[in-house]
């Protein structure tokens, strides 16, 4: 396997990393069925994108396929879990139990993808000192104390948008390097700190508006 | 109010669409703080967007601001949640109550913003007949017999991708209108039907690689 693996180190596109784990899930199925190989063109009509940008994409993690079988779907879901940061844990500090971060904490399917939340923030009283889906709620103004000892360099954000950039400001001064906004707030950050949003209402209201705009049109 | 709001039909851009909650949420976060009027000058030092972006955003909302003053905040916020969807109650059934469903069954704040789950699916037997969070799962074969008597049009796809394609087809036979899709496999729908995906899994990826990426370069 080594041969046809080597270590990609060019700026992969954003569309390509949200495109490869629709690939991972591809092969996953493929191989659930007894499947061995797996072409790109056949990725292609399940999935309805073109086989020339799965091809394309596939370049980036570093896979051979062999011409006509298509790619070993063992190999290919390793290389995907690995290129894709699934196989490595990577923990993090959520900021704020309220509704949505409760409910992140209670999701195991997370830590399947290489997120473990190791502790949570918050300030209510009622909350901290307890634990949620076994993870400790610890008091906001402790955080500082708990980086110091801690291999935790990623904040998942699910705080009131009114603290949301406070909130930030303070992971990022406790020496978070990445963090997951899922608050509908624009935060800023420091040059070299990664931010990924994920707001559910942004998402809800495209899906909403198009829904709205087919009744108009009558589809 | 009613001389500076008119209805637009025009196709929203998406891009368009998801900067607009990240106005709303600064909006009221300027309305915390007394302030009664923002210009797209002063959203645009706060979120570090172009001014000319915004203003070119909110005109497909339709609310003018007034030369110097800007827009009226309570009316933005107003017009946004209106235009957004936030303010109807859009009624959505839940397909797949493992971690993530349970998850989002438990998240009140989804209704905040124009999203109420009327009910659960699953075939489990420790959950059909239960509740969570008040929302009462049925079984994934009584699906079509509610379908009928609801006005329910959006179905919540948080099943294993093994299955995911068969449940959007059995959603879609139901009459379903939207499927906001979380698992990571790329579902296939008849035209006019909206996909609304949304991959934690995926948005992991990104977010890990770019972690990865500025270690390389020492950032």
């Amino acid at each position: 396997m080594a041969a046809s693996v080597r270590k990609v180190v060019d700026k992969v596109p954003e569309p390509t990393l949200r495109r490869l784990p629709w690939y991972l899930s591809n092969a996953k199925l493929m191989k659930e069925r007894g499947e061995t190989f797996v072409s790109s063109t056949q990725i292609s009509r399940q999935i309805n994108i073109d086989a020339s940008q799965i091809a394309k994409d596939l370049s980036y993690v570093a896979i051979s396929g062999r011409t006509r079988v298509g790619y070993q779907i063992d190999q290919l879901i390793t290389v995907l879990e690995d290129f894709l940061g699934f196989t490595n844990m990577h923990k993090a500090y959520l900021f704020g139990v309220g509704s949505l971060g409760g409910a992140l904490l209670r999701d195991t399917g997370l830590a399947h993808f290489g997120l473990e939340i190791a502790g949570a923030f918050d300030v209510n009283p009622d909350l901290v000192g307890t634990t949620i889906g076994g993870i400790p709620i610890h008091h906001s103004d402790d955080f500082e104390e708990y980086m110091k000892n801690s291999d935790v360099n990623i904040g998942v954000l699910t705080v009131p948008i009114n603290i949301a950039q406070e909130i930030t400001d303070k992971m990022v001064a406790g020496g978070i390097k990445a963090i997951w906004n899922f608050t509908p707030f624009r935060i800023r950050v420091p040059e070299g700190i990664v931010v990924q949003n994920t707001s559910l209402y942004a998402h809800l209201a495209v899906m909403f508006n198009r829904l709205n705009e087919n009744k108009r049109n009558n589809l």
